[in-house]
């Protein structure tokens, strides 16, 4: 037997900005042009967002533009590969860049694109929701979902760049607010607990537009989520924390057939969460009626509809992709700025307090 | 305007092995069971290899087995998708690795999927063929097609290692064991003109299966690609040179609804290549038809089918995934050995020459 050993050199370091402020369309266009990370550049964005804002970003920015149908009930394998035989009738190449211009649907599915077209090429990100612009545009990670299970298929893909533009905002319909909003109380939750007094005090003047305020929040969020995905970029271990509210959560929004949003299955899932911190003995009552509240206030729901079953959202969390083996992680709060990842959690306590937060 | 960088660490170095030899089904085995890539095996093979191979691999390694439909025709996104639903239907997980058992449609298929099935899990290819043991297997491109192109969807996903077992050979069909002379040969042109007189002389001893022979070309190929691969990873440029003959192979092949095999179109474009090299003025008329020689005495066909229009090829190398921008480039010979790429080949002549082999 012969053995021929392939070493591969370590990749380069890598790095990338993510841009905060109003009015930052020339700022992109200056980028595409000064950083030359392409040599072509196609906008993907979807059936919402073009009509808002796709004219006023191709007036800056010399590309051409890719319209995806609307909604998380699109974020498949067959829109992805609907763009991919898009680009390439446009004819795309190697050297062709995206431009994702839209929420986490086309954040993901363009990136996912960008990370298998022609073997990979490189992606913008022009986030335009609060969700999106604290979350999902940040960290590299794409996906898609296939017929039996959501977000199966994907990569992790880091953007060349992001630009949240606060201007965006100003179309952003009541929901998606309280959307981005459960990622904020979640980065306090985990993170930087004097974010849960500003988002408990300060939720109009963000959903009015204060300009200030909105740099604040965001870019607080996005330190944080930048510093955890410097340290494990590929989820191995802390990045797990960023899933706080999300294991519950992830069940619920399925079990309620997206009928739930993002955000308001993970305000759901942070109850959860905390209350099986307290009731393992880890996070005092005062914290956990403190989360709840701050959640209450900022407009997210705290009990989970009566109307799913318990038995099928437990039945979901077994289906979780996240689980490792036969584990369910759960990311466990001690106090707020204080998380921890419990793979040991009964799952009669689970089904306990799930049936408590829906009562 | 804030600005956050997000700094990411290089990744580590990888590396990984290739083994040459008869029966490694034990190696692969015990190095399954002793380098823990994987919690747990999915084999990937296809239902022409499955009655000749699977009940033996199956016996030597704890896994379950996932059967491809055979044939260049399958290598597509939606059996990518089909294979990612039954892993996702069998319980796989992040945990869970893949251990290709096939040509290179398996391979790159199971390689694809593995590269974006929860954003990545290992993969191990055992290639049943000589053209996957001696190319595709060794350097991390997987692909599939999407109904409108070729080989558009696709990653580098390293593998954790790869087994050349030389007893998959015993049951190739005689025009796989073509397919594989001809990149044996390309290597023999670009980079080790050594192997010329050998293929030359013995391809007959190589088809009745002289194990000494076997690994001595398949070692000496694998060499040659590691030493590329390992320079360029990401084909930004010398790796370029691995697809000599390949620019009219794949316009070929594609013309021929692929009823002209892929070592049968590279050996016709490497035809072409070498005419292309020679009317320029870098490749000598005696090195050139040696080639062509060399080629013919491997059974490989040196002439274009006449029941191919010219103009058909022509449209379509104008579709080659490997432009960049609006330049074809071609691999040319200045001597055995010698390769070098030129992005300034004038049309009219590839035409030229495209009529010559095919008259």
């Amino acid at each position: 037997v012969k053995a021929i050993t392939v070493a591969l050199a370590p990749c380069a370091a890598r790095s990338y900005e993510i841009h905060i402020g109003r009015d930052l369309l020339d700022t992109v266009a200056a980028q595409l042009a000064g950083r030359r990370w392409a040599a072509r550049w196609f906008v993907v964005t979807d059936s919402n967002v073009a009509p808002l804002h796709l004219e006023r970003v191709l007036a800056r920015v010399d590309a051409e533009a890719v319209v995806l149908p609307a909604g998380e009930k699109h974020k498949t394998i067959d829109t992805a590969v609907a763009l991919a035989s898009s680009l390439l009738a446009r004819g795309a190449d190697r050297t062709s860049g995206i431009l994702a211009v839209g929420g986490g649907v086309v954040g993901d599915v363009a990136g996912f694109v960008a990370s298998i077209f022609m073997r990979g090429i490189p992606c913008v990100q022009l986030p335009t929701t609060l969700l999106a612009q604290v979350d999902s545009s940040v960290g590299g990670k794409t996906g898609v979902d296939v017929p039996a299970a959501k977000n199966i298929l994907g990569t992790f893909h880091q953007p060349c760049a992001v630009f949240s533009d606060l201007a965006f905002l100003a179309t952003l319909p009541a929901r998606e607010w309280t959307n981005g909003f459960a990622e904020i109380v979640k980065y306090g939750a985990i993170a930087d607990p004097g974010l849960l007094p500003i988002m408990a005090a300060r939720s109009d003047d963000l959903r009015a537009g204060d300009q200030q305020l909105l740099g604040e929040v965001i870019g607080r969020s996005c330190r944080i989520k930048q510093q955890i995905v410097e340290r494990d970029e590929r989820e191995g271990g802390l990045r797990r924390i960023l899933n706080f509210g999300h294991t519950v959560g992830h069940a619920v929004e399925a079990e309620s057939g997206f009928s739930v949003s993002h955000g308001e299955a993970v305000s759901m899932g942070m109850v959860c969460a905390a209350a099986l911190s307290a009731r393992l003995g880890h996070l005092g009552a005062a914290h956990r009626e403190e989360l709840v509240d701050v959640l209450r206030r900022v407009g997210l729901p705290v009990r989970i509809p009566a109307s799913l079953a318990v038995s099928g959202i437990l039945e979901r969390l077994g289906k979780d992709k996240k689980k490792a083996g036969t584990t369910i992680h759960f990311v466990l709060l001690k106090a707020p700025g204080q998380p921890f990842v419990a793979g040991d959690v009964p799952g009669e306590l689970v089904r306990e307090v799930i049936e408590d937060a829906r009562s």
